[in-house]
């Protein structure tokens, strides 16, 4: 087991309609020595890829992608989830359901903050249909920009987000890739290598 | 100058209705570096107060608190927009008008990560009528929790937010405070002294 994956052993919690509490860590309080070691990961993993931008979305994408770009010395940017009237008409946007709250999003992206030439390391805390990640690979193609990897803190491995982005050829890295998980408590992990392990 | 009045004056834009544009480096890009010398700034303001919390609202702030929770080496937590489903409903809330979108949020925080015996840092990236801090604030005192200080980025100086709070005795730390803006991009910032400059 990773750094991660034990830590959501020790303190993420199941509860009924397929959450997976990590409050504690990740996504409400934030264990920033925690943060700068996903950081650490998805650099071990994406390092040779040339990567010019960290990109994600708000709000706990945000807590992700600074240490991650911190440790590749490039500049993150956040997609937003609705027009805001701070910023610029100048927007790349895509649709995206969330199932957590049944609405559809509006993602937004300055066209400032990508460009042809990035290469763009998608990161988020979370995968589980993977609409949020779709979104972001829409907007890189309508900027011309390269998707050289995406980086996952925990993924739901029993939704199909993953295994359709892999199909389709994406190099995508799950920190934590849960398979199965129930109220009582157990969860179990896909084996996975890691470097470094 | 410090280092963000520079960056203000360098890549940011005043545009009608008010509204100083520095998503290039702060809202919206991220510039880490930059980040990583507002976390040191609060750190040399506030290193005497024994914080062992840093508390923001998401969305934006939450590339504030990262790395000054990090500077001090305590856990960061950014209280929510609205309620939402995968949260307890165990939680602090307090209503707060945006001025910015003309609606009320609901700012909610979970119980377990705020306790009476914590000395809080309220950081943002922005303030300008201070409502945000004030529900920050009001969720503090709903958890017999102190509040430390309150460190902002950018301070609009002529609404009245910075003026209420240091009134009512905060310590606060506003690294460029905008005391005049016009279109034509002058920019006034209000004389301050800081350590090591």
């Amino acid at each position: 087991m990773n750094f991660l994956e034990e830590r959501i052993l020790k303190d993420g919690q199941v509860r009924e309609g397929d959450i997976l509490k990590v409050d504690s860590f990740l996504n409400h309080q934030l264990d920033i020595a925690l943060l700068d070691q996903i950081g650490e990961a998805f650099y071990e993993h994406f390092r040779g890829k040339n990567i010019t931008r960290v990109l994600t979305v708000e709000a706990s994408g945000i807590a992700i992608a600074v240490p991650t770009a911190r440790r590749f010395g490039v500049p993150a940017v956040f997609a937003k989830k609705a027009r805001s009237m701070n910023l610029d008409g100048d927007l790349y946007t895509s649709v995206v359901h969330s199932y957590t709250y049944n609405v559809d999003n509006v993602l937004t992206l300055s066209r400032r903050y990508i460009h042809a030439d990035d290469n763009v390391l998608i990161v988020d805390d979370f995968m589980a249909n993977g609409k949020a990640a779709q979104g972001l690979i829409d907007i890189c193609g309508q900027a011309g920009a390269q998707v050289a990897g995406i980086g996952i803190a925990i993924e739901k491995g029993y939704q199909n987000g993953g295994r359709l982005l892999r199909e389709a050829g994406y190099d995508l890295c799950s920190l934590a890739i849960v398979d199965q998980m129930q109220t009582d408590g157990t969860i179990r992990f896909r084996a996975q290598e890691f470097s470094g392990e």
